[in-house]
């Protein structure tokens, strides 16, 4: 049972993006370009038998993006040299303090430099770039300062670990770049317009739910902006990924990646507006019929609007082409707030006559009539500051 | 300038939290105990040459808390086994088929099983549990499988590499859980309470802010929703790796770390509608300073009926007790609710004679003093939201 839903899973995840799948085929045929080296009698002796190192490098470095490749194989070939010489250095200055200090030196340089290495890892601008090349670089200095006192031929162990390393690497990088490539840039940039589609459709998702006329179901459409929720840390990863990769497609070596991230902050600020609006929609307080009906064409209006600008934008970032209509978009946009005030002062009037009137009968008219009004308001504001700040943005990117 | 402000960043943040500098000495203690083993020749002719396998142990396993160094070390355990044995498997088929066949089917075994690997790890139960172990059993598969067709001794390795795996994680998990031990359970106890704590100063903060009557500016001090926000990722991690730690002060095994998880959820649509508030601070649409000042007093009263949930919320997590003041503050917040309601009736009625007759002048208030309802609404209709679940939550909990 278990393990049916397993693969179940599994067939789901490859099916939705064969790309998935895509990955593990390169990631093998990295893997056996690699073991050739053992085979191949030649070679095998030019490597030596440190050539598990190969093969430990690909296991290590091949990622899904090109981006977090590249970063790794250089993390890890900037940090094996500088730990492997910094081993070598420790070793050179253990040897000529004499026998009896050599072990004591060795020992406390490891744990000194582990325990900074560590730490260093809780700092962000570590964490984020150099990680990895942080584990590598205590790695071999421990390899090299505690092996150095066994194995003499420390320098030629060097030029083994250096050639197997760039051996590994070099066949991750070619593997990846030339076989289906997935760019974290190209990724980053999907992620931002299908963001900005999945927002505008869950904005109108979420005012179409909330003024339905009778009980259909339209099946959850505007859950999309959840997933605006969450992204956060995978557009965080991919921007600073993105920077490590070579000019491909339409995206030069030096894109400003972090535009996609202020994009994406902006649109994070909208989805809280769309998901405190989608709480309204489940929420027990609803106003009253006859209030919906008035208020209904003008909220539409309203979000489709709003929704339009956002569609726009995903459209001009997607193509990365500069379109006079988001101009107009953001206009038209304007004017339905404009006109949404004047429809709703018209009807606040109408509404507190009608309390004045009928006042036992209806009687929480006045009160709930202002349920729509907060449910629409912060889609105005923020659609408003949403737009300003990724107008912006966009006309740098473009 | 650069180094300097590095510096300077990497001390405050020891400042800060000194847990991480101990941290820090903890893995150069681990990291020492194991390279002990190449000092001490008894030791060193058990373990042999692969001795450098247990230093790479310790630095890759050694991480942050207890969990997580469990999690790591039984990954790596269970994966080497298993890669091991799959290897020594598909060697002896191999081995079967003749000497033309054998590389062939040990290339294509290394190809097929790293494919899936490589895959199995966008496998989100895989990816949260069980990635490293993922990586160590296709590293450790073809290792064995790929050396094997050199060394015949594939038993002895195998031996050597399990003990110094044992030797490895042992020195790992003891440091860990011995020396000043951070475990995630505490630690994800710790952030739930204190993102109460948070939420509850932020929902404070931003509605005095709003309601201030001079300009003083009062620090920020609602920003803290914003931590709230961006913990979702670490709420995971750290519940998933509380799971493998074993009974801590008074956490025991089976914790059900989850409910924190659905505290932390329902936190942020929480947050969500205290960042929408937010907004509305620094909104250039203000309400006019009149209608700002009759509403202060149930504003305040309002949110400070909120806030004080939150905080007995955050006390009974913290304490882990069951208080009977929860539900004093609960219907306390309700009777808030209720006056508010009252007090907006009233207002709502003098807020519209005001407007006609001062039509021309205070043309803008009937429409502007929406604004205050609306920037508290949320609060109410999500606090009550917030509690019926935490709620339920904390009678689990406790």
């Amino acid at each position: 049972m278990c393990i049916g839903r397993f693969l179940e899973n599994a067939w789901n995840i490859a099916t939705s993006d064969p790309r998935k799948v895509i990955h593990g085929v390169k990631a093998g045929i990295a893997l056996t370009l690699v073991s050739v080296f053992y085979y191949m009698k030649p070679l095998y002796d030019g490597v030596g038998g440190n050539s598990t190192w190969a093969v430990m490098t690909v296991v290590m470095v091949f990622e899904y993006s090109v981006g977090a490749i590249v970063s790794k194989s250089f993390n890890r070939m900037i940090a094996t040299f500088l730990g492997g010489s910094a081993g070598v250095g420790v070793h050179w200055i253990a040897n000529q303090c004499g026998e009896e200090l050599e072990p004591v030196i060795l020992q406390a340089s490891v744990t000194i430099l582990a325990a900074a290495a560590a730490f260093s890892r809780f700092i962000p601008s570590v964490k984020s770039r150099f990680d990895y090349g942080v584990m590598i670089f205590i790695l071999t200095f421990s390899f090299v300062s505690v092996s150095g006192y066994r194995v003499d031929k420390l320098l030629e162990l060097a030029k083994d670990r250096a050639s197997t390393i760039v051996i590994g690497t070099s066949i991750c990088i070619f593997t990846s770049m030339f076989i289906y490539p997935v760019w974290a840039g190209r990724e980053l940039h999907n992620l931002t317009y299908k963001n900005l589609e999945r927002l505008a459709d869950s904005l109108d998702g979420c005012v179409t739910e909330y003024f339905k006329e009778n009980e259909e179901n339209n099946g959850r459409k505007h859950e999309g902006y959840k997933f605006v929720l969450n992204s956060k840390a995978t557009e965080e990863f991919m921007a600073s990924m993105a920077r490590w990769e070579p000019a491909h497609g339409s995206f030069k070596f030096r894109h400003p990646w972090k535009q996609y991230l202020k994009v994406g902050a902006s649109m994070r600020s909208c989805a809280y507006c769309v998901e405190t609006l989608g709480g309204f929609i489940n929420s027990e307080v609803q106003a009253p019929e006859l209030l919906k009906k008035h208020m209904r064409e003008a909220c539409m209006m309203l979000s489709t609007s709003s929704s339009n600008v956002l569609r726009e934008l995903a459209m001009t970032t997607k193509t990365m082409t500069r379109s006079t209509k988001t101009q107009f978009f953001v206009q038209d946009m304007q004017f339905a707030v404009q006109s949404f005030q004047d429809v709703f002062k018209h009807l606040s009037k109408q509404a507190l006559l009608l309390t004045e009137h009928e006042a036992v009968k209806e009687n929480t008219a006045q009160k709930t009539k202002t349920v729509p009004i907060m449910a629409i308001f912060p889609i105005t504001t923020m659609a408003t500051l949403l737009i300003e700040i990724t107008e912006r943005v966009k006309s740098i990117v473009v």
